[in-house]
């Protein structure tokens, strides 16, 4: 398949396209409308590296949608069936945003930094224009804009040393999604202790172009005796994570139960939101669960067999070079895949058997050794 | 530059994607979350070959935002500066979307099937998403969806021939946009005759992937005496004929007014619309205007400079053979760029003189001949 990419202004490069290409970076994807790095040295390279060492990933693709004034907080309750009343200057909430119906629209982080504030870091769909025509239908007072913020995460079993190295030793009391402002070069910049691994670390919200270069410079000035290296959101290890991909693993059609984000949804809090009843009243047709195979094996097509039925279809597929599997994330017919341990998956060597597991998987419970 | 693009469920194929990939496509771009082809030969021999016979484009991430129920009509409406009240079943307008200061949202294709009925075939931003959230704070009867239908392209001087081959002498009858519902091979396909290219050309709303992959098989079958090949948007063509990209010529920031759309808002209609008031009221402060540098050049930036001031950005860039000059579009600022009929650009010799032309390029206007 032809993979070559055309450039334009529509697809924006970021801050730190030039620092990038210069680290030699392999393959991109597009994401909210921006170049998302996707391979430096090889997926497999790539991950060894993350799970050992520290790695600086450019995710200013992770776009901010900011809400600002007085209604701020009444509408991002709106956008999400999470109760956000508890929500502290400080805290950052992994949110469903989901429609009227119950479907979601992304699943950002949301950052508050006030009553009067709030940014949503989000996934790729553009949710500036839901929280426009929102505002605009509801007449709210807000300013909806996307400010010039480019995330920076720092991932790795490192990433705490080599932040505190930049940031200071206030770094080590930000607790797991909690954010600090923090100085680099006199400008304070939000720290929060996040990012699209489980390896640990932490995503700089970078305010400043010409800074960021510097800061991603400096990281890798003082990173060096920790092996620092160029990274981006590793396929492997997302999976390996269970960490979903809005898009691939869930979409407008799918509700925060049918994929597994049900901690995430408060149906018994008393809040004003968009989606809260349809979300106590719509029944789940689909469920999102792992599937493996203990072989390397080349699949036909994308769907899940019960037998020769369809009952569903792959969303996410990688090879786990750890566990020696084929790990796939597949949304399936509720009602087909519930009782099931096993399904087919289709190969050039006809149907093969395939194990059902809980997402995220449990690779002990699976008699998987890493 | 790195240009390998990692393909996902995320960056959806279309229903005509084998068929591409058959043909040899060699660069994609993204767009509405799907792949949009960008080259077959090369740019030029796409060109020449566009201008020349006919070509069949897979436009499918022309996506369709479907607006159905009692104030569909009224939520378009809402959506653009644009008077649609004569619109009538089987017409197609071209329409600004603006939100409530004016700033557009995107740039679509907004067809008519009837009062309760209408689609919005988009540019590359989340209509839907602005739609549904209209749609939820008025609290308007309407249900918004992205139907299974991809667009077909059929663009250049002998598409009316092919598609009149396909679709029968109806074709002949159908205006500028204007469209008919034709049968292929029983099933009825909405035919407009538009298209982004000047080259004239139709447009199939493909509504059965299945069906459209025989469409596309049947197109070059029945047209190899015309030299049908595939093609896609060409760069060179489009920009020669002034037409603009939303996301790169135009965005949230601009007005219809300040990238050369005037006839487009309805300035002195009684329509409810959102963004009207604004749009009367706000001042432009910037020009979409053309560039002509009758030489090639490197770029070293995308700046428009007068003397060593910036006042402008390149948008869109190319070279056109047939008149041997670099074409851009830049938006200026208005207050610099109004009386200069020359700026400068910026190449690895220094700054170049380039000249100010109006949208579309006259090129005899200019003293270029093609």
């Amino acid at each position: 398949m032809a993979t070559h990419i055309t450039t334009s202004k529509r697809l924006r490069s970021t801050p730190f396209t030039s620092r990038v290409e210069a680290c030699g970076v392999k393959d991109y994807t597009v994401y909210n409308h921006m170049l998302l790095p996707t391979v430096f040295r090889s997926l497999e390279e790539d991950y060894q590296h993350l799970c050992e060492h520290v790695q600086v990933w450019d995710v200013s693709c992770e776009r901010q949608v900011e809400i600002a004034g007085p209604d701020a907080q009444k509408l991002v309750q709106k956008m999400t069936p999470r109760d956000l009343s508890k929500a502290k200057t400080g805290m950052c909430f992994y949110v469903p945003l989901c429609d009227e119906t119950g479907g979601m629209i992304n699943d950002p982080i949301a950052i508050k930094h006030n009553d009067d504030l709030w940014w949503l870091s989000i996934a790729d769909t553009d949710v500036i224009l839901w929280a426009k025509g929102l505002a605009a239908g509801l007449g709210l007072n807000v300013q909806i804009s996307e400010p010039d913020v480019w995330p920076l995460g720092i991932q790795g079993p490192k990433a705490e040393e080599l932040t505190a190295r930049i940031f200071g030793s206030d770094v080590h009391d930000i607790r797991f999604f909690r954010y600090k402002m923090l100085s680099f070069k006199g400008t304070d910049m939000l720290v929060a202790r996040s990012g699209w691994s489980k390896q640990g670390g932490f995503e700089i919200y970078v305010n400043d172009a010409a800074l960021g270069r510097d800061l991603w410079d400096e990281l890798f000035r003082v990173g060096e005796d920790l092996n620092v290296g160029p990274g981006c959101p590793n396929q492997i290890e997302r999976m390996e994570s269970g960490l979903l991909s809005f898009g691939s693993d869930m979409g407008f059609e799918t509700t925060p139960f049918e994929v597994g984000l049900d901690q995430y949804v408060s149906l018994d809090a008393d809040i004003d939101s968009l989606s809260i009843n349809a979300l106590r009243t719509r029944y789940s047709k689909k469920k999102l669960v792992g599937i493996v195979v203990n072989q390397p094996i080349d699949f036909l097509d994308n769907f899940i067999y019960q037998d020769e039925s369809v009952i569903g279809e792959i969303t996410s597929l990688v090879w786990s070079p750890r566990y020696q599997s084929q790990l796939a994330f597949a949304l399936c017919d509720l009602s087909a895949i519930s009782s099931q341990t096993h399904v087919h998956v289709l190969s050039s060597e006809g149907l093969k058997q395939a194990r059902v597991a809980k997402l995220p998987f449990d690779f002990e419970a699976l008699g998987l050794k890493g």
